[in-house]
């Protein structure tokens, strides 16, 4: 038995409404989605969160996560689609995954992308992408 | 100038708090953050969406928004991240971009992973996963 609920998944331990399997990685639908077609793409190898991928594995994950965003559009018929990862804050299982959502106008889904807020100040955004900025060039 | 506003970003055309530039991509901070440090991650080239990125250009941009998830982490000393793609529907500006959120407990972010829904039947859920398949294997 696995621990991780998505290596088991992987191992054919547990069931699960598979979308599309390759190699490297396996797709499965949400058992709790937005809406409907919600898809967890999930690399087969156990790494917890982005920045853990394997160079190798970039492609072949976020390719895949392409197909996904357009079966969304061209399967379900949806307007759009959100791809979006959840590194350690929000990620209930801690196997990398990435939510492939369909998308349409007036969903509802308007909740993560509010409230937005503001700098104090020019010289506060200016201090903050120093930092970043510093960390990256490291 | 510019017809699209994240093109005249990558034209120099437009300022912007740049926090990494690479050959291929450019991130910098969205100025109606989610949180301080909220980065937007954009390919030079427009493409409007994710599954019209070139191929080869999907390693450098994934590769970077690792890096920035991870410097959101040491940098800016988040609990963790958040990294999406709106696609169409709430897409703001038509010029594909990366949102790269750090994310802190309880920091009211709550929003968008709720209200998750139910399918209404477990037909119900293979025959969208069957839709999906089938339009992934074509």
């Amino acid at each position: 038995m696995s621990v991780c609920a998505f290596c088991a998944i992987v191992a054919g331990d547990s069931g699960a409404a598979v979308v599309l399997e390759t190699d490297l990685t396996i797709a499965f639908l949400d058992i709790r989605p937005l809406f409907a077609g919600h898809t967890l793409l999930v690399p087969r190898a156990h790494v917890e969160t982005l920045p853990e991928l394997a160079p190798d594995l970039i492609e072949p994950l976020f390719g895949d996560a392409q197909r996904l965003a357009e079966a969304m559009e061209s399967a379900l018929g949806a307007a759009g689609s959100f791809v979006a990862v959840n590194n350690r804050v929000s990620q209930s299982v801690p196997h990398l995954h990435v939510h492939v959502v369909p998308r349409n106008r007036k969903d509802g889904l308007k909740g993560f992308f509010w409230p937005r807020t503001n700098y104090d100040s020019a010289e506060h955004m200016e201090e903050v992408a120093a930092t970043l900025r510093q960390a990256l060039s490291a």
